[in-house]
């Protein structure tokens, strides 16, 4: 399957990504916000969120206007209470976010830092709940974009649940793909986009978050736009957003996952992922490429490379020369070492990640890296 | 020029609104965030916010993502000093809601409150600028969506200047038609959306604020998601936006504004909606309908108008038969007159307005209400 035209530029980043032409299609309609098809497409879209942790029976789906990080922002102000603390696991960028974005809420955080090249380690988490009591929450982020690592989430909610603390989970550049069920990892509320692994446009997260600890949260929020529990609250109430959403947007989205559902949902994804990734790492091999995470930490949503060492390497120039083959790369986001990255997920396949690779080989010929 | 399809709903609302096929044709392509040509694209998109209210030398253009609410808790909480006071004009839902969301952050706001159906009184302001030195900045909404009143803003700019106090207009329905010059009318910042006059579509704001005071924000926000200080630092170092743009919306915001260039800026837009209002007016009272508003304080936004009196009226049936006659129309907002609201604004003109106007006529013969 390429459902990619070969005329668009081919995304091999994060997100955004290469999105479908039925996705982006479903954009070329007018939607009242007001009017019940919009809220039926709405009320569509959560029930497609829920099933996907299996979570239609305790968890509701609560949709925000924005970028992902106004979702984690809104997830945190409206589910840790005044008295509670949060202890972030992190290693990279958007653990470094999270702990931020708490602390400029004026809440009580902390952070166990596992560098940028480590997994999270349950041993530490353990002995940090162990050691202060007054921990309430634990954040973690599922894929840490910074490199590509797939932390061990299962491990991580036991240990949590064990402890008797609540776990919040970023997983932005992973839902959907990296395997969730309530059924089986326990957590409070796990946050998502629009346009990550589900391949839907930029411009909304969610949270799917327990049930009963959402209808506790009244009251809590720093923030009129970002309060979780009174856009829940409203949506209950009336089946429409609270504020204006982004209806262009959310239409995309419900038709991205119509194709999720349709390709095979959690599993499929899963598959042509790591058929994008291990397709990628091989063929960067064979070029004289190398990626930074050892196999066993590597989600396959994002690969950290290392950059040639020659002497004619130049981030910027490889860049804009990739891209006049048609293919956008991302910067790598490693304080220490000299990378950068490929993306492996949107409506793409291997034979895209081929074509990718062909222009970069091309790329560090023309540059005199590589013969 | 009737941009509008026939066979797409036409959405006499407030926004989201109709927008050109072009508009709508701009988010077929998928946008790398990180690229530089898509920071040229949010580069452009300031620009020609900027030039709307002669701004470019003063003022700064601060994109971001969410709705316009977002844009105006953002607005407040960075220019709003942890030792200033606030003082709403508030005359309907959107001047509640902007004292609400101040006194959520936590800030000092009181409000002066003109009801739902008059203007901000410009004596008033005086003498509570006069009673209270600890106000520092004034807010006000340019037109109160609630009913469609136009405030008087050249008057009360010049009273809030003249006590030395600071203006933050959120002009969200009215920025683009209704006239706003930064070099007739002082203000420190205005706040508007990508879907409302400029018929893009919905999911970004943006405030247009005095570089000035925008310099002396850094560190007052209370929520980092909103902080419209650390949004504008990072894109001026950067050219990008601090966290994932909805690329999609901004595409198409570009295109709009393109197109509001092409047909004349503001005074070929005032001029086509007054058009569409005033044919709006004249029609329906042609079937025995009122407008609440004098024309006098009548913006050429929305129309509220009053509910027949006849025991078949109902406005849920209403509603639902207007629509299947491909017509969506808007709910009253008052609280103590039985009303509805019809929008002027989109890219639509007096022939789309005239066919809004026959679908309402012909149901009101269905319910019984007219012969």
């Amino acid at each position: 399957m390429t459902t990619h035209s070969m005329h668009a530029p081919l995304l091999l980043t994060p997100g955004p990504l290469v999105t479908s032409a039925r996705t982006k299609n479903a954009m070329l309609h007018d939607w009242g916000s007001w009017d019940g098809d919009f809220n039926a497409l709405t009320r569509r879209v959560g029930e497609r969120l829920l099933a996907i942790i299996d979570g239609q029976s305790d968890y509701v789906c609560v949709p925000l206007q924005g970028s992902g990080t106004f979702a984690v922002e809104a997830a945190i102000g409206s589910l840790l209470p005044p008295a509670g603390k949060l202890l972030v696991l992190s290693n990279g960028a958007y653990g470094k976010r999270m702990a931020q974005l708490t602390a400029t809420m004026g809440r009580r955080v902390e952070t166990a830092d596992f560098g940028e090249t480590a997994p999270v380690d349950p041993a530490v988490l353990r002995q940090r709940l162990e050691d202060d009591p007054e921990i309430s929450h634990v954040g973690v982020i599922h894929c840490e974009t910074s490199t590509g690592i797939l932390n061990p989430i299962e491990a991580i909610a036991r240990m949590v649940a064990a402890a008797g603390r609540k776990l919040i989970i970023d997983s932005m550049s992973g839902f959907g793909a990296l395997p969730l069920s309530s059924k089986t990892v326990p957590f409070e509320a796990v946050i998502g986009s629009s346009n990550k692994c589900l391949e839907g446009v930029p411009g909304m997260g969610f949270v799917l978050v327990r049930r009963e600890a959402l209808e506790q949260a009244a009251g809590r929020s720093h923030s009129l736009s970002l309060d979780l529990y009174e856009q829940w609250r409203y949506m209950q109430k009336t089946g429409q957003w609270r504020y204006t959403p982004p209806t262009h947007v959310v239409a995309a989205f419900d038709a991205a996952l119509a194709q999720y559902e349709e390709e095979g949902g959690g599993p499929a994804r899963l598959a042509r992922y790591s058929n994008n990734c291990a397709t990628l790492i091989a063929a960067l091999q064979a070029i004289g490429l190398r990626s930074f995470l050892p196999a066993q930490i590597q989600a396959p949503i994002i690969v950290t490379v290392h950059a040639p060492r020659h002497p004619a390497w130049n981030f910027g120039e490889f860049y804009a020369r990739v891209k006049a083959h048609g293919v956008l790369l991302y910067p790598g986001k490693l304080t220490a070492v000299d990378t950068f990255r490929v993306g492996c997920i949107g409506a793409i396949d291997a034979a895209d990640i081929a074509r990718g690779v062909d222009a970069i080989a091309r790329v560090l010929a023309e540059m005199g890296i590589r013969e």
